[in-house]
């Protein structure tokens, strides 16, 4: 049998597990297993075998031979939570904050995610999924290879549906493994009331885009201002009803009652978490609910981080994804998303590599296909530059760790990307 | 006559100066002048001519044609503070601090900058070369075309000098403009008094350094624990009496005096100023000492940024650079410098531009060459990935803005680099 890529000499072999697990926890999150001086087997787009470069047999071949000398290698990164299909950067109210606009002088001009909606609209499918497109492209030559995106700059059940076919299409014409979410409730448009537009979602949307199988998680923005606790049950208990997973926007701006309401629905997951306290720790400890940490979302607006230190010694596991958005995080680079992880929240680097790998997949249910080296496994790994060590990534906050990307067992083209 | 570039359809050529500047200061800084629908010819390494595409002649043409359509030319950055030339990164010193370890049980482990000259002066100067290239090539890749090196990693004559040879080397064998520092004054070698020290590097180091032309400036370690105001001068105007500039490492970590004695030897630039008041601010209004922030060290160690709109909006000029160092910065990305100085020091991005441009141009007397788009000046320039506005740069944090890279006139190969 002729394999496709032998990967040789690898001086670490990073987040080798011999059988497939969940996620990790607490203390088992400070332990990275590593295989020093590795080989590693791709084949039929698994991950067909690995070992110590001792154990190679000398006849060893496949069509494609990588020597990786001085090279780690890592499982590619699972980003959970983007929402990478959007029409326009927003750096005009990027200025508008530095010179001092508050968040009401934005709204007023126009700004925030009713602008990224307005854009959005004016926009064809093609047009939309071009733009995407390049994103798409750049976060995979930054290690990513499976991403969450999300909906919620349509606001209307035709834009809506046209956000999430386009991410869908990304899974399709990338090799991105791709997972959608309906976020219609990410805010109220202009012209509706609230009620009005939570009985859209529910009545309109959800049936929609369950009947054109278009996402696989329900996703609300549970935070003042924007929805209640109650309008976050009623519309992912709606989303349930139709077969879609919720992961909820908890606790970004304020102690909102979201994460209370994600372990009570069953979701998935609760992202943001910037502010959180002992109660919330308490009603996540025994729950299939990961917290997951936008640290790049913490580093643009100048807000709190999330207390990770505090979750994982409570014994709680954590994700870190990038929130790739055009308001509040214009960044899917998950290498500095690690070190924000590590520089500005104090996790170790095994940690964050774990966060960033298999606790993000435990959330998009990819835990059993993605997220650690394990025979059998999908073979999206990453080649890294020469580095001396997994602290590498976090430490070289401006450097871009990655040198060659294979995802599903082909080698990918990064000059392309 | 044929050129050897034409740039067209440049979507704006950014930091155009008719005529060429020193610096710019207080208010000036927000005025970043741009050409939209521009052309740039580039002859014989130098900026030839510039204008609008409607203004173009249609015959015109060059050895290399480049349709810049979507894109933006901005001057090459100018990195005025780093220490590129070092042995080894220090990340198992990041991980010690990021599980609590003090600067005192890191130093008591073998670590700062002692651990770095340890390392260093176990290398050859091949071997250091060989290093320290791979970050000159990695510079090079975000935009650097003009990069300040210091010593400081030796604290030997014989280990000094080796740094020096490999930093004017990089400045050789790279098309890098390089120019060097000597700073012996970085830390007191172990086994030495610091007056011992102090002698050796005024009456050894300083006259060797001359004798073989290996710097252009001097600089001392200004903080408490290191060395003091009196240290500072005595040494400094040991270094003036062979021709070197001071340049002072100035306010990083205290109120040490730095920026006064700075101001009063006639340093061209104080660099870190954290920790900076009113006081330091007068002192420098009327000197030609430029304010220089390095905002990756604020980042990586979690310190205070410098006050850069108390200083701008005093009237002063002010430049940023990115300190690269394998203790406290270990990142060369001015791109990612101008994001930290917008999103964390509240700089604007015409601001951030010109402060990484012409204002370090100015430090290393590189005004007249370099820092702007300037007929005559070097042509050192990067053409940017498509890109909306000149906020792009602060704005996305992670990505890296350059396309191509073309230094002295001639296109670099940035995925050699």
């Amino acid at each position: 049998m002729v394999h496709d890529i032998l990967i040789t000499n690898i001086k670490e072999l990073v987040q080798v597990r011999e059988r497939p697990i969940q996620k990790v926890s607490g203390k088992e999150m400070s332990y990275l297993p590593v295989l020093r001086d590795a080989f590693l087997v791709i084949t039929d787009g698994l991950i067909h075998s690995y070992g110590s470069m001792k154990d190679l047999l000398p006849d060893s071949t496949a069509k494609h031979c990588i020597d990786a000398t001085g090279r780690f290698v890592f499982p590619s990164f699972v980003d959970s939570h983007t929402h990478l299909v959007f029409a326009n950067p927003r750096e005009e109210e990027f200025v508008m904050k530095l010179k001092g606009a508050s968040y009401e002088d934005i709204a007023a001009a126009g700004g925030g995610i009713l602008n990224s909606a307005r854009r959005l609209q004016l926009l064809s499918e093609q047009e939309l999924f071009d733009r995407t497109l390049l994103r798409a492209k750049e976060i995979i030559s930054t290690g990513t290879g499976a991403v969450e995106i999300k909906s919620g700059y349509g606001l209307t059940i035709h834009d809506e549906l046209k956000m999430l076919r386009v991410a869908k299409r990304v899974g399709v014409e990338t090799p991105l493994t791709v997972r959608t979410t309906f976020l219609g409730a990410h805010a109220v448009p202009s012209g509706k009331t609230k009620e009005q537009y939570i009985t859209e979602v529910i009545d309109g949307m959800i049936p929609a885009v369950a009947a054109e199988k278009l996402a696989d998680y329900i996703d609300v923005f549970c935070e003042t201002g924007f929805f209640t606790v109650d309008d976050t049950e009623k519309i992912v208990e709606a989303g349930k009803r139709v077969g879609l997973t919720p992961r909820i926007h908890a606790n970004q701006l304020n102690r909102s009652g979201g994460v209370q309401v994600g372990v009570k629905t069953g979701a998935i997951s609760v992202d943001h978490l910037e502010n959180i306290g002992d109660e919330e720790i308490e009603v996540l400890k025994g729950s299939g609910t990961m917290p997951v940490s936008l640290p790049g979302a913490a580093f643009f607006l100048n807000l709190l981080f999330t207390p990770a230190r505090k979750i994982i010694d409570a014994g709680l596991p954590l994700a870190i994804a990038s929130d790739y958005n055009p308001g509040s995080a214009p960044c899917g680079n998950m290498p500095l998303m690690i070190s924000f992880a590590c520089i500005k929240m104090k996790m170790t680097p095994e940690e964050a590599i774990n966060a960033a790998t298999i606790n993000t997949a435990y959330t998009l249910n990819l835990s059993q296909t993605l997220g650690t080296i394990t025979v059998g496994k999908v073979a999206n790994v990453f080649i890294s530059k020469p580095i001396s060590s997994v602290a590498s990534i976090p430490y070289s906050f401006g450097s871009n760790p990655v040198d060659q990307v294979i995802l599903n067992g082909k080698l990918i083209s990064t000059n392309a990307t």
